[in-house]
């Protein structure tokens, strides 16, 4: 099995990658993988961490970088040669079976997208986001790589997120709700309407309107929005959570027995943060993509690159884009665009 | 001036409400409140907190409840005689000047939208609910009140939000933003990208697009949504805040040094949950009623429903409507829905 791993990737580039492919090789012997980046910025870290001559391990070279930066769109056209579309390009080629990066959200949906297409029976890929829940966690599809979704677009995400669950979260029959909000007379938007009626009628365990905030009590494995819903509860997390650090600093800073409280209990403030730490999930899946693609966040460090490797080999292993081709398939109409009377 | 609280409001009315009536009439002495509920449920509280014979305080008998777990359309058809639908009658009459109900949102959107209408401009009323932000709070307009919107609903939000941090949050020019999702290139879902263009041209301080969390670390004073994501960010919040604190005591509880770590530091978390605090806040506007009305949280103790009554006072004293009606007049057309070429 192949992995292809993008050096490029990430705020701490290449340094964490190079760290993060080295524990992977590693803890995973098996694996071959495929480093992309530029060769000068890269060599120092082979032979830093000791990987410069694994048999493993192949560098391949793209001279140009992706920066967190810039827009997508002009990462696509004006940097064919770089490191994301490297990677998307070999996808295709099916040179490798999956890849990871830990890099720009957009410039990998929008060269997996062009270069290397999506899955039969999937009109657009979407962005798999591991949230927690009090005692486990959901996955909340889609967590932004579509702003705009037409009822058939939700309908595939919920096919897409049931397999993942099934496969990468060992659940037998992943609970699916649907984002929505208000009670039992406000029952969504027009969009989650519609989408009701037919996940109602799809072959999985849909278990109907999940509010935001239910969520986090464990109701559901995945959790299907459009990108845009999906998007601000993502973000509002990270916000609320990174607010909630510098507020309890803040009140703990007030007095020397808070203080020395906070210094005994330290490390459940460890633990607490660990809940949904991106670390340990290693990057949220790109599902639909005609490849296997894990997007990690743009702060991971080793360990987090070394999980998204993990992560990738799974879902190769576990055949995850054949499953959801069959799942779409058996879908049929209901996966498919309405059509429009004429 | 005469505010109109709903004593059957909330998960513990009418004692908590009674008990927050009292207690605003000792603080806000110039006040008149008209309590609306059913009077046998009622009386023994009046009784209870000494203001059976105040003189400012009249009682108005309802006799029927619109029960929390109520769909609000059934409420406002098969519930005429409703505490909810007396208040709306007497806001539309002029027989109060504002409303105050920590109560059923649905069910007092819909009678105060049927009966007492909206401003002249407004479409659609929206449901402004105060957010913390780590320094100060920021408005999330809508929050809930309208799931399908158009871009003339986003402009009056815009509107009527700036208008309610000028005079409620006391800022002289309140930065408005945009909820959006992404960075420089994904720009939105095509009713954000709309609104964007309006927004621009308007007359007020719009700071352009606010990722849900950079909005946590106060970069607006008001957050203008659609209802469908607005509540989803509400809820969002909400439901980690709970699960938050639902992880720190899990992992308090582990060792018996942490125990006496949270008990030294037991003042810091009391301050850390009053961050956002319904309580303090007293309720979330509905904005756009002909009239004032102030929705509470369900579960509004005493000192939130003295509050709400307090923050409908103020919106009356500021002649907030006026101010809102003038600022959808003088933003013309683009505070009108788009004409539709023929």
């Amino acid at each position: 099995m192949r992995i292809g791993v993008d050096a490029m990737g990430g705020d701490f580039a290449p340094g964490v990658v190079v760290e993060g492919v080295a524990q992977a090789l590693v803890d995973f012997p098996d694996l071959d993988i495929v480093l992309v980046g530029h060769r000068d910025r890269v060599a120092f870290y082979l032979e830093k961490y000791g990987i410069a001559d694994n048999p493993h391990l192949e560098l391949v070279h793209a001279p140009t970088v992706c920066e967190m930066s810039e827009p997508s769109a002009i990462s696509l056209r004006a940097k064919r040669d770089s490191s994301i579309t490297a990677l998307a390009k070999m996808l295709k080629a099916k040179e490798i079976d999956a890849m990871a990066t830990p890099g720009h959200t957009g410039a990998t949906v929008a060269a997996t997208t062009v270069l290397a297409r999506t899955l039969p029976g999937i009109d657009r890929p979407a962005l798999g986001a591991s949230m927690p829940a009090k005692a486990d966690r959901f996955l909340l599809m889609d967590a932004g790589a579509n702003p705009d979704c037409g009822v058939h677009n939700m309908v595939q995400f919920a096919l897409m997120g049931e397999v993942y669950a099934r496969y990468l979260y060992h659940k037998e029959r992943p609970r699916v709700g649907l984002l929505s909000v208000g009670g039992e007379d406000i029952k969504g938007c027009e969009l989650t309407k519609e989408t009701f009626k037919r996940l109602e009628q799809l072959p999985i365990n849909f278990v109907g309107n999940v509010e935001a905030n239910t969520a986090f009590e464990g109701v559901c494995d995945v959790l299907v929005s459009d990108g845009f819903a999906g998007n601000v509860m993502l973000k509002c997390a990270e916000g609320l959570a990174r607010a909630t650090g510098y507020w309890l600093k803040e009140a703990l800073n007030k007095s020397a027995a808070r203080l020395v409280g906070a210094v005994l209990a330290k490390n459940a403030f460890t633990e607490l943060k660990a809940h949904g730490s991106s670390d340990v999930i290693g990057g949220a899946p790109l599902l639909g993509i005609n490849g296997i693609c894990i997007i990690g966040h743009g702060g991971s460090n080793p360990v987090a690159v070394r999980n998204a490797i993990r992560v990738s080999a799974e879902c190769v292993e576990f055949e995850l884009n054949q499953r959801i081709v069959e799942a779409i398939e058996e879908a049929g109409d209901l996966a498919k665009p309405e059509k429009v009377e004429k």
